[in-house]
């Protein structure tokens, strides 16, 4: 027997609306919900806000990405922005854009991933408000907001020698499960059965939100989110700074060599992409937050060496969308 | 002589990220503006927030919109739905993907629209954060902020029977303006100077952003903005509030006859979208802020006639972007 597929175009917008909306459960400081011209979010101290895009094709691929995790993910990666401030997130919106013969299901699960996703790594936040449109791809743009809740934001440009440098969160494994679709395409369910921490990490990955706010209660210096890779991210850091940071190969080996059962390297773990863990920097002195592990020191700025590893200059490598994207389209 | 085009793909992240932010200036509110995790602005009142998207194709075509035209329209459909709250716009965040052989220039046009749009319609709002990667065509998602400054948002939800129906903005003109440009594509010089109203209320329209706040201190009982067409958005506000809203066709005519020089009927005014005016009801005894025009009155409900014209039932017509769409794309 063949399921009738139901797509977004036979559905229309008020009952893609309908069927999207009733996946999601509000959000706690959510005063004016989905519905009116503009979503209504109590406020709670200073506007903490990001925005990440991704598109079919050079950001995701449907025959990887389940709906699930692919709303997931979306959240996830501005979640990780947020806490990367040290605040905490209280809203999202959701602009879905996608072809007229969209099942309704793809974006009934997306909602659901993005819902799931909130209620596990950011409690309290939820979905406020959104858009539908269509596009030749499927197009998400996830806006995140959060609270500094009185507390000062942890910047890119806090960190001075002597420094401590510490690292939360997954890294490296989600460049080895990308590497791992592009190279094995046809054979998914055996890559998750091979690759599972790898896998999960590029499909769905579990960024340590909660521990933004944790890191700036122990006086993180400076603090960000790892999406582009932690060298090329780090040579941020440091310029915002006017420091080196240096890391170590050893203490990187000890603390992320193997992850729930997958060996990583060294230059995995330095130019991976995707990790959106936090790298942050703290006082020599300071009590680092369970979940941080130290793997390096803050130095005196090196001209043009905003990286060392070991104290020797290491280039920084990672993504540039325009550049690296694999997949990324010209007209 | 020929001028090379210089492309994303050849500029790289880092300097077309330079170039657009060179054409910003900063929101009064922002305390840390682009280049970290997130924005952070400063709270005044409950958070307000909406987002849209524009993707070419659907819902733009480059022969028909300049960089900078797009890059006004995506700010003042925003900053219009702020504003439909009552609310007093603070900031934006800035999405946008194209393919890699975009040329930069077309970003740092569309960044001159967004603060142009922001400094002439909300002054004090600015472009505080944002997201490039790169898309099969240019899609561009706006999330727009703002603060209630200490008063409760104007929801759809409140109009009473025997309020009076008001209406602030160009009405049924960006409607015309679209059938102008669908009918006679290949002059668009032409159409401007033939229909210059219409035209400019479509491809770079002038929201009446700050008379939102100015209506709910007038006591505005309900307000929204019209962007779906005003019968379709006012059976919308009629349905939320459990009323019918009648509006008068003399009334009507003789506000909206005539724009700027441009005939537009009854008709066109009632469904013919993105006018991105403010649709509100006050009660009877209110003074009405200058630039809103009553159009109509609010009855008892009637069963599934929501909206009348001239006491007799008017079927709600406008824009469902899974359906109306005529470029609305499938795979």
């Amino acid at each position: 027997m063949q399921i009738a597929k139901f797509t977004v175009g036979e559905a229309g917008e008020r009952e893609v609306l309908r069927r999207v909306l009733a996946q999601l459960s509000p959000a706690e400081a959510s005063l004016v919900g989905p519905g009116d011209d503009c979503a209504v979010i109590a406020a709670d101290g200073d506007l903490v806000v990001t925005t990440d895009s991704m598109i079919e094709g050079p950001d995701f691929l449907l025959r990887w990405h389940s709906g699930f995790e692919l709303g997931w993910k979306l959240a996830a990666v501005n979640l990780s922005d947020v806490g990367a401030m040290g605040a905490t997130p209280t809203g999202l919106t959701v602009a879905l854009a996608c072809p007229k013969d969209t099942e309704v299901s793809l974006l009934e699960q997306i909602a659901l991933g993005l819902n799931a996703a909130c209620r596990e790594l950011a409690p309290g936040c939820g979905v406020v408000g959104g858009d539908l449109s269509t596009a030749p791809v499927l197009t998400a743009t996830v806006t995140a907001f959060g609270s500094m809740r009185g507390r000062a934001p942890v910047l890119r440009s806090g960190a001075t020698p002597d420094d401590i440098v510490a690292y939360a969160g997954d890294l490296g494994l989600a460049g080895i499960g990308l590497s791992r679709l592009y190279a094995e395409d046809h054979a998914l369910d055996e890559l998750k059965a091979r690759f599972p921490a790898a896998l999960e990490a590029q499909l769905a990955p579990r960024p340590p939100v909660a521990l933004g706010v944790a890191a700036a209660e122990a006086g993180a210096s400076a603090m960000m989110d790892v999406s582009d890779g932690l060298s090329l991210d780090a040579a941020r850091l440091a310029s915002a700074s006017g420091v080196t940071l240096d890391f170590s190969s050893e203490l990187l080996q000890a603390a992320f060599g193997d992850q729930r059962g997958q060996s990583v390297t060294v230059y995995e773990m330095l130019t991976g992409g995707e990790d959106h863990g936090l790298l942050a920097t703290f006082p020599a002195d300071a009590r680092l937050p369970a979940g941080f592990v130290v793997i390096g020191a803050v130095r005196d700025p090196r001209a043009d060496e905003p990286v060392h590893l070991d104290g020797a200059p290491f280039e920084p490598r990672g993504w540039d969308p325009f550049v690296s994207a694999p997949g990324a389209p010209t007209r």
